[in-house]
């Protein structure tokens, strides 16, 4: 662990309310603390960097203009919001940040009332905001509705649509918009460019040039007839920015690292009796801290590190990752296949897909945070012949069902999912965990669900998909490493619908849908001390179902257990009906599905979370032990007798 | 039906390569015989009339200029397909229009190669154009992406995020805004009022203005380096429109029922050299026919009618519609209780909430095509202690699902979701069909799943999710009219979590959720009247279950089946899941869940649907008789023995 930094101002704030007892000119001290201890927690913790040094001075500001928490401060995505958990007391907590049972690393509600809306996927934050400002309004009491969303963020869809209904929020909503594309990451689609255009024309106007403009577009006191006037005035020119055409007053663009400028324009833009505002700020990610400002990311998530150094601790080795097995696979295939395309919305090196970027570009395509776009975009393709890979996380994938289901299912093309952080993930906890794809996948009809119980499989399920050109097909498979497993030499084309056996006995079977195959194989392991033959299955696919193999397996043991990292309604769900709608079930049948909780696990060590689960070894063996116990004599006594 | 009318050109006209013969001075006259054959076959069929008189001359000019099938097509929505598929070979079955096997109502790639995708949400056109003109464009192939969206559908999020994608596929993308904000509907949203005051200061540029803007965008023959002053010049000025913002040349706004202007304005687009880009075209809905353009609605949706009169045939009388009962019963929340919102995406009548926006116009928030803000909105609300009803069908409900899981169901916000169009929908078809909500809401945690049986249960259910201030809660109800029984005086606040018994037997149990409890109950007369004694349960909530109830049905009749209008993973398997969990199945037990099948289908009479999907009284007769009958051979000659 680091030293910790001295922070004698930073000391006496526990609250927002000990911030706005301190002079301006103490601010930019209590930044300089501020981020020094940001630092500090995360080399301790590990966890996202880079934007939390961003916005700094923006939290500092914004606490010290804005009456929080009354006014509701909403951080879209939320992984910048390590300052602003210490300047909202949590600072005590700060170096258990995305720890079993410690902080959360994004905003949540029952941490604190300075959380008003849990964020942890972008562009929610100006549907939230306007909720708030909304509400205020309606009930007649103070308070706005604040949000920070980066330029990033703002290319999502539901941002626009946010935008296009913000107007009637009048004054009671301000958004921050936080544009840190300085980054050395190349700026995507129109949006982002757009935005370089004004910064680079306009440059930063000076502090005198923004309150005179801020004065002439907020007139105070209130000008009669001055609203009117003014529309006419911008439905006339037609100048102005998007945002103004959207119905936004425009301010900035204002350097966001500059206290002197960002406190009197916030100041001004609280008070301001028009609006909806948006606030151009200018930030830098990683601000502050050599290291992090020299790195490609930005520090944008780390590993534990030293802080006089930067230096991150390694990962400790191991197998390969899934996203990489996945990402390598897919460049041979297309080395093979010039149809095939990869997509990623905003995760080029997340989803593994940075060497088909480099290899192929011409048929790569990051559309950033556009997950609908991508999945109709894919279709779009796929209907023209090409064979296009849609690689999405799990959780993120949700943002396109209605395109998954209406462009894609509905229509029976080929589009490829490569699902990546099925199941739980650890640190991210609860928001980005892949617990409901198989479910609200598997009910479609036209698609093929797999889930992958290895890396190897990985490797043969992503040639298999792209050979699949009859429908949708989809891959699931966890976050982080392989299970060490020897790749492949040759990627195999699974056949459709046919799982495998692992290993053969007679007694217990357990029918194992993706990664926790090597939970059951070990369960298996303290089944047969026991002296309990057991069979050990990885049906690879949820649909179609092995329906051969899963007949037989169910009737021919005594006890059958299926094993999925998904929610109800998947796998499990569909062996059960598969064995009611043959009427297996008729004649008594021991089965049992084990699945994720009926509730939302938050951060801890994976080894933790599947045990909170019941998805390891040990809940594998007491479930079907405890099975074999059963007499069922809850039935036997019902009117069958 | 009408007497045909005279169409002496347009009998000329198989398909565009035929139009394509005309000389330009016969367009007009071709035009006018296209609305009058539309007019003509929708006064015949029903169905959508107002947005497909608006766009006859856009049509007409579309098949004319460009090089329809390789230039790929694509109409947003779809509903203003009629005239396209009069004049793309289809003109023989126009009258079989959203009939049992007859034409869809909306595109539909399986009929014909001028549909080149299946639209029916709305939105999703750009994506799919882009992804045309990408997969020509990496195949070096001619034919470019036409996507056709109107001022409405560009308000949703995919659309924007389309757009911010545009740029790379240049001249082979070409988006036609089709603007019909002229109609008496309110705009909704910055964007709609954006277009308008577009409109109104520009006025329509003369011909001889717009290809002298074409022309000086789009240089022909190119000028060496031209692009890189242009693009120089865009940046510096930052003027232009929001579209060009985002990286389109915008060319417009033209008359949409001038063919002078259409043909050479779209000729000059087709020929471009660079792009994308976006022709502003300016229509009215209902345009030339009297009746239409008269009517409030511009006669969007339509029954038959009489071609002379505008007469439609009246819808024959009956109970009222769930989507009116639920409507009637919210203002009256609202009257009670100040915290009521109602939140409409772009349906304020089709919801019900029509009488809701009179009663309390501040508490009533229609936010355009926009479904994923919507939610995030409601959840906004919420969390500021409002009570936020938000009306979605439940196949738009798809679009917002992420914003369902994150923001509602993750924070256990009191959002109350009122699903209409459940179920099997009919004429409109696959698309519209609300066939998954069950499956993909009662997998989430902390959700609770109501299914209202009829209107009496739909006016219970809207109080009851009024008054649960614990957690998120959804009410599914079908499209169309109730089942005719008593409207209650009092609503009633149901427990959650509690079926109710509506007849009481012995040997059959039929669990039914929702909407098909009438044919259990038709189907537990038969039963009866074959001396089965039968139970119908009306379960009300997929989640939670009504765990003591399930229990007692199972273990107390021979044979029970769930009864459900959703797909797999659903009601019935969670009812599996809940037995299997319990042992319940160890000893035996003949239980089988009725479900929507799993394929997609088209549109028929509900009542075919019904049959075709096995979810009347009569296939339930069938399944109870079945698994009766069945002797479970199977599972007894396994192992277990």
């Amino acid at each position: 662990m680091s030293d910790l930094p001295e922070t004698p101002l930073l000391d006496r704030v526990q609250t927002p309310a000990d911030l706005r007892q301190l002079a301006p000119d103490q601010l930019r001290q209590l930044a300089d603390e501020l981020r020094a201890e940001t630092i500090s927690a995360v080399g301790t913790t590990g966890g996202h960097l880079g934007s939390g040094l961003g916005v700094v001075e923006l939290t500092t500001a914004i606490h010290y203009v804005f009456d929080t928490p009354r006014d509701r401060l909403v951080w879209d995505v939320g992984h910048q919001c390590y300052p602003h958990k210490i300047l909202t007391g949590r600072r005590d907590r700060i170096r258990t940040l995305r720890q079993g049972g410690g902080l959360s690393g994004f905003t949540k509600r029952s941490e604190s009332e300075y959380d008003p809306f849990g964020a942890a996927h972008s562009s929610t934050s100006i549907s939230a905001a306007l909720g708030f400002a909304i509400a205020n309004k309606l009930a007649n009491r103070p308070g706005k509705g604040i949000a920070v969303i980066g330029d990033g963020a703002m290319s999502a869809g539901m941002a626009y649509e946010a935008m296009n209904n913000a107007e009637q929020a009048g004054n009671r909503l301000v958004v921050i918009l936080n544009d840190n594309d300085m980054s050395i990451a190349p700026p995507v689609g129109g949006l982002s460019a757009y935005l370089s255009r004004i910064v680079s024309s306009r440059g930063f106007l000076g502090l005198r040039e923004q309150l005179k403009r801020l004065a002439k577009k907020l007139p105070r006191p209130i000008q009669q007839a001055a609203r009117k006037t003014d529309e006419f005035a911008r439905g006339m020119t037609m100048g102005g920015t998007l945002f103004e055409e959207l119905g936004f007053y425009y301010v900035g663009p204002i350097d966001g690292h500059n206290l002197d400028h960002l406190i009197p324009v916030l100041e001004n833009v609280r008070d301001a009796e028009e609006g909806p505002i948006l606030v151009h700020v200018v930030t830098t990610k990683g601000k502050g801290y050599a290291p992090a400002e020299a790195a490609a990311d930005k520090y944008h998530g780390v590993q534990k590190f030293d802080v006089i150094t930067g230096t991150q601790a390694k990962a400790p080795p191991g197998p390969p990752q899934y996203q990489n097995v996945f990402g390598e696979q897919l460049v041979k295939e297309a080395d093979r296949d010039s149809t095939i395309c990869a997509i990623t919305a905003a995760m080029p090196s997340g989803t593994g897909l940075d060497k088909f970027a480099k290899g192929h570009p011409d048929r790569f395509f990051d559309v950033g945070i556009a997950e609908q776009h991508a999945v109709t975009f894919a279709a779009g393709l796929a209907a023209q012949g090409m064979r296009p890979f849609c690689a999405i996380y799990s959780t993120f994938l949700q943002r396109a069902y209605d395109q998954v289901v209406h462009d894609v299912a509905i229509q029976n093309l080929p589009v490829r999912f490569a699902i990546d952080r099925a199941g739980l993930v650890g640190a991210d906890g609860a928001t980005h965990a892949g617990s409901f794809d198989v479910t609200y996948l598997a009910t479609l009809p036209n698609f093929v669900v797999m889930a992958a119980a290895d890396e190897a499989e990985l490797v043969h399920m992503t040639h298999t998909a792209a050979l699949h050109d009859t429908g949708p097909i989809a891959i699931r498979y966890p976050r982080g490493n392989g299970t060490g497993v020897a790749l492949p030499e040759t990627a195999e084309r699974l056949e459709i619908g046919k799982g495998r056996l692992v290993r053969e006995g007679k007694t217990v079977a357990i029918l194992s849908l993706g990664t926790r195959l090597e939970e059951a194989l070990k369960a298996a392991d303290q089944l047969e001390a026991k002296g309990l033959s057991t069979t050990v299955a990885d049906l690879r696919f949820a649909k179609p179902l092995d329906e051969a193999m899963i007949r037989k397996l169910l009737t021919t043991h005594e006890v059958a257990v299926t094993v999925e990292e998904n929610a109800v309604g998947g796998f499990g769900a569909h062996v059960l009906t598969m064995a009611s709608d043959e009427g297996l079930i008729d004649g008594g049948l021991k089965l049992r599905t084990m699945r994720l909780p009926d509730r939302f696990q938050d951060q801890d060590s994976p080894a933790k979370q599947y045990a909170e689960a019941k998805l390891d070894a040990a809940a594998i063996v007491d479930t079907i032990l405890s099975a074999l116990r059963h007499n069922s004599s809850g039935v036997e006594q019902g009117a069958r007798a």
